[in-house]
C-alpha cells in the first residue's frame, strides 16, 4: 500500500451532518524528513466533539477547514522513524485525524503500553473519554459517598466511565441512555445502581424512581429536555458539569432550557468544561484509569466501524447515538 | 398609638401579585415580658426574595404561612428592653417582618452606629442588599481589573452596589435597567461605564455596543431574555453568579433559555447563591461596605412609600420595576 487514504471536510453541514459533507481522496504516503517520524494509524476515534469544529462559528477551538483532513485522534504503529525519541514498532497516540498514515516531528504523540491493555483503550477509558469523565466527575462534581450522580448518554465513552468512577466512590450512579439494551448494559455489565431509558416516554417518572434521594451531581452530555428534566430533581447545592449537548448539535433551533430558575432555588453550581482545557489533570487522571482498567474495575465497551471509507456514516451514526461505548474506526 | 397595625398574607398569588393577597389588621401591641424586647419599627425592607416565599412550592426557605405576619426586615427603635442586651432608644435591625411593632427575646436583632449613615442604609446599602452584592461579585464572579461586569436591575439594591464595587474593583461596569432615568442615573450618578435600557427595544444591539470586548462576569437579578443576550455576549472562562430572576417570579410559564450552549463553549461557571446561606461572609462585607458608604465611594438611592398601608402596592411596584433604588416603607 503506497497511498494514504484521507477524509476531507468538503462542506459545512446546515443541521444534520451528511455523507455529503466529506470526501475520501487518496495522496502519497508521506516520506518523514529528518527529525520526522512516519506512524499508520491502527484506529480512528470519533468523538461529538468534531461536530462544533464543523461550524463555521466562534467556538473554543479552531474550526475544522474546508478541504483539510478531519481532526481526530488515532493510534498506531510508527513504521518509519528518523526522530531518536520514536523507533520502529513503537504504539503511538497522536492525532493524525482522519487518515490511515501520519507523518509529524512527534510534538504531542505519546508512547502507550500495550503489554496490559489494547491500544484502543487509550482512544477511549484511558484516553480523552476517559480523562474527561474523571475531571468532569472529580474535579467539578467533586461527589461524597452517599451521593446521587446522574450521568445522560450513560452507555457512551464518558458516560460509562462516568458512573463506573461515581461507584468507586460510593455514590448512587443513576444513567439515562436510549432504549433497554443500553440500559441493561449500564446496570448489568457496568453496575450502576440504574438506568433511565429515556426512548421510554416516562422520563420524568423514571428519573424520578431511580433518583429517590434527589440528584446532586449531574454530568451532562446531551441537553434539552433531559435537562430539564434533571434540573427539576436536583437538590439544594447539587453540581452540574456540563461536558456536552449532543441533542443540540444538529438542532437548528436551539431547545429553550425552562427550569434554569432551579439554578437559584437550588443553589446550583453549574460549570462547562472542555478536558483540554485541564492539561495538569490528565496525568492523575490517566493513572487512575489505566489501573482500573488493568485491575478489572473500570469496564468498558467499543462500537468498531470497518474501514476509513466508513467514518462518516459511522460519525453521523454517533451523533445519532447509534454506538454503543466508545466509536471507533478499524484502519487496517 | 396603642394598636399594632400588621399586614399578613391573605392568599397565594396566581401569577402576579395582587393587593387583594394581603390583609390589613390591627391588633395590640404587645409587653415584653421578661428577657423580651419591643420595638418601634421605623421602615421596612420590601425586597423580590419576599415573592418566592408567598409561593406554595419547595424552596430554599420556609413558605410564609397563610394569614401569617409578611416576613420582612426592619429597622427602628428599643421602645421598651426587659433584655440585658439592649436598652430604650438603640436603634436595632431586625426582621419582624410587615409590621408596625415587634417583641421578641432578641435573637437577629442587631444594633446599628446610626452616627455616620441614616437608619434606613442598614437595610439596603449595608444590609442584606449590599452583601448580596458584595458577595455574588467579589466570592462568586472574583473579576480581576479589567474585565467586563454586567448586572442587570442595575439601579436596584443590589445592583447599584454590584456596579459600583466592580468599579471600585478596576472593572468596566455595564449596567442593564429599565428606561432612561434609570440608566443615566447609573452611569452619570454611580459611575457605571455604560448602561443600556432593555426597554428601548435594541437590547442586543446595545448590549455589543457596552461591552466591545466581550462579559466575563454577570450579575443575574432578572432572567429571560436578557439572560440569553447576556449569555451570547460571554467570554471564554466567565463566571455568572444568579442573584435573581425576577421575571420568572409572577411568570405563569417559564421562559426557555436558548444560549444554555454558551456555558459549554464558553466554560461559563453559573452558581445560584442566597446570601443567608454564606454568613461567614456578612462580617468582612458589612465592613467594605459601610467603609465605602461612609468614605462617599458607595453611594444609594432609595424610594420610600409611606405608611404600612401602603406597602402591599410598593411591593407590587417593586415586582414590576417602579422603584428606583432601594424600595423601603416609612412606618412612622
Amino acid at each position: 500500500m503506497t497511498t494514504n487514504m484521507q477524509v476531507l471536510l468538503a462542506s459545512r453541514p446546515t443541521g444534520w451532518v451528511t455523507e455529503e459533507n466529506f470526501k475520501t481522496v487518496s495522496t502519497p504516503v508521506p516520506a518523514p524528513a529528518d527529525g520526522q517520524v512516519l506512524v499508520r494509524n491502527h484506529y480512528l476515534s470519533l468523538d461529538p466533539y468534531m461536530r462544533g469544529r464543523m461550524n463555521d462559528t466562534k467556538s473554543y477551538a479552531a474550526k475544522q477547514e474546508i478541504d483539510a483532513v478531519m481532526v481526530g485522534g488515532t493510534v498506531g504503529e510508527v513504521i518509519e522513524s528518523k526522530n531518536p525519541k520514536f523507533k520502529a514498532g513503537d504504539i503511538v497516540v497522536g492525532a493524525y485525524g482522519w487518515q490511515q498514515y501520519g507523518c509529524s516531528d512527534g510534538a504531542g504523540l505519546n508512547k502507550v503500553d500495550v503489554s496490559r491493555v489494547p491500544m484502543s483503550a487509550y482512544l477511549g477509558v484511558i484516553g480523552m473519554p476517559g480523562v474527561t469523565a474523571w475531571v468532569g466527575l472529580l474535579d467539578i462534581c467533586q461527589p461524597k459517598a452517599g451521593e446521587t450522580v446522574v450521568v445522560s448518554a450513560a452507555s457512551g465513552a464518558v458516560g460509562s466511565a462516568v458512573g463506573q468512577i461515581a461507584k468507586l466512590k460510593g455514590c448512587r450512579a443513576v444513567g439515562i441512555a436510549g432504549g433497554k439494551e443500553k440500559c441493561d448494559y449500564v446496570v448489568n455489565e457496568l453496575g450502576f445502581d440504574a438506568c433511565v431509558d429515556y426512548k421510554a416516554g416516562r422520563l420524568r417518572q423514571d428519573l424520578k424512581a431511580a433518583t429517590p434521594d434527589g440528584i446532586d451531581c449531574y454530568f451532562e452530555n446531551v441537553g434539552g429536555e433531559i435537562l430539564d428534566a434533571v434540573l427539576a430533581r436536583t437538590n439544594a447545592f447539587s453540581r452540574v458539569a456540563v461536558c456536552g449537548l449532543i441533542s443540540q448539535y444538529n438542532a437548528t433551533e436551539p431547545y429553550g432550557v425552562k427550569t434554569f430558575q432551579a439554578i437559584l432555588v437550588n443553589r446550583i453550581k453549574v460549570q462547562g468544561f472542555i478536558v483540554s482545557d485541564r492539561l495538569n489533570l490528565w496525568p492523575p487522571a490517566l493513572k487512575d484509569l489505566a489501573d482500573w482498567v488493568a485491575s478489572g474495575k473500570l469496564k468498558y465497551r467499543e462500537t468498531i466501524a470497518q474501514g476509513l471509507e466508513n467514518a462518516p456514516k459511522a460519525f453521523i451514526g454517533l451523533l445519532k447515538g447509534q454506538n454503543f461505548g466508545k466509536q471507533l474506526v478499524k484502519l487496517i
